[in-house]
């Protein structure tokens, strides 16, 4: 699959056949009264839509393709209206196996996994309180379901950090941040404000859908993320024999009021320094990302588009200005 | 116990002796530089300040006599500024098993525990859905515990049913009004609804403290009751076997949203009728129950004081107005 | 009329011929400097875009030809960008007396004005308190042109039960819920509380204008249902002789505050319990019902599409799944 | 009456007869058990807590004897704890007939009732708008009552121009400031704001009681002054035989509006140049009477105590300072 | 260039040559591959669509053709789907020497600027307190460039005014209500509010950026027009020998808190008779030229489309109707 | 004067002479019409009432006697009602320089003002760009008086860091912490972020006053210590030759929006990195002050009592609790 052309660099003309990932389906009827399928298919460098005109050229269960399945497709580019576009002659659906990396379909980390993982690992490592250690262990070292996910998943669907990868490197840069904080600020207690960072995201990895087109899960949109997670570290604290209910409680309260504000959806607000810090370096983290996203993008000049996730325009000028001369 | 005299009832120059339960306790220096305690003592009639002016007469551990304590003292009843307090002799703390019924000493329902409790099992044993009625089994019926806390709690600090057996009462009182709302609106699922109603205020009874004066613990302060009884009924429902993940979601959904808005604590809105309507007869009876109790205090005349838990004067006048002929 | 085709039906190449609802029309210039005419045209089934091309083929008063205006038009489907179109050969301007029944052109309620009349007409009934006996029974019984209206509006432009006979739909089922609750709340006065649902909306037979597309009328929108019913209220009470202040007072009450909160429009907040009741009941009822219908509305897979009136998306999944074995 | 001396005035030791208005009046026992009767009675120059201490002096109905009458006493004036208090011997209850003016017991506008029903006059009479003159006429010229409560109520309880008259006073001076702002907005009808501006406080008629302490009505409770007029305005409308719905319409909702937002009472928002204008005077005045008291109350230096109506404190230094040199 | 033709008098056919200012421009890739040039170009009689197919016919700087710069183009009118536009055959830059009146582009106030300058001149010179005075003249008459941009600036990107000429047009307006209100209100310092007034929005000519298309400057979005105006304030206060410091922070208050809230951008709310005053007549002004603008936009009917402005629908039937008879 | 007792070591009885802080100064009448001073005297220790029963007793001007200045006084303390008060002989107005260091009457920072203002040395000195590094030398080290207050201020009257030299404690915390975020966000400028922090309430030394009680200056309460540092380093870049104006746009911006929202008093949003940085660690270290002091208070259990900067109670009980035990 590796060797199929991406989207963006597709002409007028071109063939194409490959797996793309279906954003959009529908079965329609033209006004002639026949049927044809629209699509909006996707691979990481962008979307095109598409059309198969004779439903008879789906290949097997015609319900399976539908919005967030992987297709085979194959038929050539055209242009309509000065938009491009791909007119299919065939289309089927594509199990995993066939379709492989999944980063070819999604935008991901600039950080590879393993790094951040290793990354992770040392954190774990370095924590003294051998209670939050073994909590800690267990869910980030020994559940390798959850391990796996935490390094996959996107840490929101368009907020900050909207990628594959993108959970894990938050949390990573919230713990460099925090550990950075905890030696300026000597009161708090650097091993639960590390449980809180390592923690206060995890439950995304159920919030999240990502293995196609970023979304919520039915418990994500039933539960959140912040319910999810502290079931979790209950259930992991409950496995460890004795473990202490006044940390128990002191971890969970981290977690559940790290949105810092009830309207933001946590249930409780931060009562504790350590719960206090956690909510701030986490925001902080997300909205800088966003603020260096729109910097960065593409376009329009000294601001940038307007900027739902900041709720307003950034300014992208740098000081100082790039080849300006200070003496 | 049962017949020492309530403080209520006192008269100046009464000699009494017996349990009281301390609100405030505080060691202070006169002005003299002697030490002497002062207290405010109550019992399910009211309080009073009391005052041992020699603190060698405590007997036992000083630090044990504090507020939240239940205390045996032995003194009079004087008169200070046309004020009612308790000059007393001797002081020492008591133990739970001296003190025996706690309805001595707290508000308690109009309704019996026991009358409440066997209608809480009727409406148990009422669940059609299997799966429902196990969970609700295991948490009302198997887990004595829990049950018995159940069925003593207050419903609020201050808000509404702020007394003993106030939540049962509360809960019990949704329920009805449940009943005939599931049977209003048939499209509704009542055995949902019913789990729903009988959960969403369990966790007061580890949120709230009420073996003394009414307060919040640490763990309803750091976690609220919400996240207490969604810990609970994810850890009951994994102990029965092949409980269904969906309706475990459905459940704990109602609870999590059960206050209807993200700035009332929920953090999650409610996204399905049955949590719908389990968030609107909750409120509403909590609120009734407010407006009823402010038109039967005593004192003022048509309107009620400033009533802080619905933010408005509730207006006293019924209609008809009693002893009002009506042809 | 009753044996034109329904919109919805049309297939391109089909003549029509008859009556339809304009949704928009206006006069345009066309890029070669000719006047057509554009449409918007509905019934009951949907709507289509219709043009005449020759503004000489209208009959009749050209400037008659509006918005909300009921049109007689013949001319036949074709097809433009794979979206149906009506190509108009003559237009001109019906009277409501050729048009006839108006749920040929709106959404209608489920439950038959008779019946529905036949139910409020046994709620007024069931008074025991003459006074209000005779204040529902003046509006809503001898006011011929009042029930009229009753029967026929719908409950709200958009936000629930949108669809003639939806304000009297809407009005019993709370009636309904109401005549439970007193049931099970029994210190409300049950009387006060049926005359307060069943005035609650009245005045949105004068707020919304629904013989053509739903809006709202100027007096909807200068003063609102609240303050148009409240004059109605007074009035039909001062020409009932002694008609107790006490008593119009309590339900102007109830009336003035059903909304519930100053920012949505309650000049007052509910201050007795049957105001509280009232507002609580109208507004489940409205939440509900639009729930029911998100869930019940096509396209979609487990959540319904973002809905504006409650702000959120709905959960369709129902439990027990259908299907679904139960032991 | 005239005669008796103003409370301010009194000197420890001083006898006392007269008139005055209970503002709190509670019957109490000591704590030897004897019944007494403790007050706090007023007069337009301040108040004293007062005490009889032999319930028996009460001539006449103990009943009576309450908050907001108007009693007979007879005492003299003690000290206890550097406080001036009132011991009596004799309480009755006074009729109104004997109390005779208000204004010894209330706060008065510094304007006369006669000059400003006069103005009032004035302003009805330069109407040329022949319905709205004469609606305007039924009201202020023809209902006696009603002319009469307009030029003796308070205009609020105590946000601003808290004393009797006050309400016209205000009326007045908004149309002042209308008259002036017609004159530069030309596009806006002078009559049609006059009359928003007549009317937009009149039910405050009914909604402040004023003959004792100030305070709400039930029906101000219950209701609110925007419900009151706008019932009273359809009414005299109503008695003007083909008075124009349109002109009816267009009053009643600058009266509406004229809060200016939901959360401030106003069923609906202004949505004519008349209603806009209405509500930015009307509240202009408010604002600016309470910050010219504040910036007048004695004590304090630069800023005024923190003032509840205006949110803030108000600065007093003027400029030009007093005294100080301009060249 | 004033002899070319307004851009709303085109007709599909017709050549236009002159010059247009670009509000949107886009180097494109058609379908096939080629680049084309895609503009919106507009004068003060509306915009249309543009295209050059053949960017080799852009004469001079490719780059300088950009939004926001003022074109010389030639070509011709054009009709694609009903909507007229020009087809392009030569675009270049031109300077701003060679387009000459701005008026001929953007919408411009009714009144004349020498008119609203001599009236602005006149209250600078109606200022008895000779410090005002100074400040007044340093900054409106003196400083020839501010002088100059006040009178072209408009008052708002969007909201009210949003006309060249519409900053001193809506100053003056408000100057003139001031003048009114200060006859009214004896006690508030009429130099004060006047040199609030024409003080208060003074820095929107740096804020906006108007010679283009209206927008923000770096500086207004950075700064806002209120710290700008306060920065130049206490320049100019600055320049004058022994500016009484009082006086600086009375008027430089006014300017910061003439917003009336924190939430709308003033760091302090108003505290004085003359920055309420001052803030009430701004917002009223702004406010009301929005309804007569909603009012007098053409189509519709009785009520305005929704106004962004005013967060709600204008009501545009006027009282008394025209052609109405009134007896 | 360094040998003066403290305040709260006074025993009743004991002698006290020497120089007091007037809290609250009040000329009274007693009962017996004879006019005493009744004070509210401080030093850094606490408050005590005192009472000067003869106002002839007064040396020299009676009104310097007043809040806010520094007594010398002479008298005894006594016990009334069990609280210590001064009973004064004899009472005169001190000045500053018989008064001397301001650190016996008010609470200090622990850290030592030459550390400090070492340690702000260092940090301006580390500025790699010439222009931040001008304009923070020409501010802190130039300017003397500034330098010296910047020293001694505050950092609040009561929310946090609320003692002398808090101010410069706050400034410096939060550039400690800021240099670590430099040092891990690597996109932001460092210098530009330590400009911000440093200025950032730089305004608070002219915003409130401090030599007496804590309070606001008129100047703070009129223009905000935002608007005042603004003014003040447009100043300082207007006395450096050609220091670039955007350079100085993103500093004040920084300074401008550093309160993070508009309801909280800054005009503009944080807009770039640097903004949004400084806004996010100025706030967390108030708040963790405010935190961490809650949690030293005397008194309470595990929780502090209620905190009116945090808006909630603080759990004080660490982890790992003292003398647990870890393996």
């Amino acid at each position: 699959m590796s060797d199929q052309p991406m989207l963006r660099n597709l002409k007028e003309g071109d063939a194409f056949q490959g797996f793309l990932l279906a954003q959009e389906a529908a079965y329609k009827i033209s006004a002639k009264g026949s049927e044809y399928l629209e699509l909006k298919l996707s691979d990481a460098s962008g979307d095109l839509k598409a059309f198969l005109w004779d439903v008879r050229a789906v290949e097997g269960d015609m319900e399976a393709v539908r919005a967030d399945a992987f297709l085979r497709v194959k038929g050539s580019a055209t242009s309509y209206n000065g938009r491009l576009q791909l007119k299919l002659d065939k289309v089927r659906f594509a199990t995993d196996a066939e379709v492989g990396d999944l980063s070819h379909f999604f935008p991901v980390s600039a950080r590879p996994a393993v790094a951040m993982l290793a990354e992770l690992d040392a954190l774990v490592g370095s924590i003294q309180d051998p209670w939050i250690r073994s909590l800690l262990t267990a869910l980030f070292v020994e559940d390798a379901d959850l391990r796996a996910a935490f390094a996959q998943a996107p840490a929101a669907k368009a907020m900050h950090h909207a990628w594959l990868g993108g959970l894990l490197e938050h949390t990573l840069s919230v713990a460099g941040m925090a550990e950075r904080a905890c030696a300026h600020y000597g009161q708090v207690n650097r091993d639960l404000v590390m449980a809180g960072v390592l923690l206060h995201d995890l439950g995304k990895t159920a919030e999240l859908s990502y293995a196609r087109s970023f979304g919520y899960t039915d418990a994500g949109n039933l539960l959140g993320h912040i319910a999810l997670e502290a079931e979790w570290i209950s259930r992991a604290a409950g496995c460890i024999p004795d473990f202490p209910e006044e940390l128990r409680l002191q971890i969970l309260h981290i977690v559940l009021s790290h949105h810092g504000r009830l309207e933001f959806g946590s249930p409780v607000l931060p009562k504790t320094p350590e719960a206090l810090l956690v909510h701030y370096l986490d925001d902080l983290d997300g909205k800088l990302e966003a603020m260096f996203r729109a910097q960065g993008e593409e376009g329009g000049g000294a601001w940038s588009p307007f900027n739902r996730t900041l709720d307003r325009m950034v300014y992208r000028t740098r000081w100082p200005k790039a080849g300006s001369v200070q003496n």
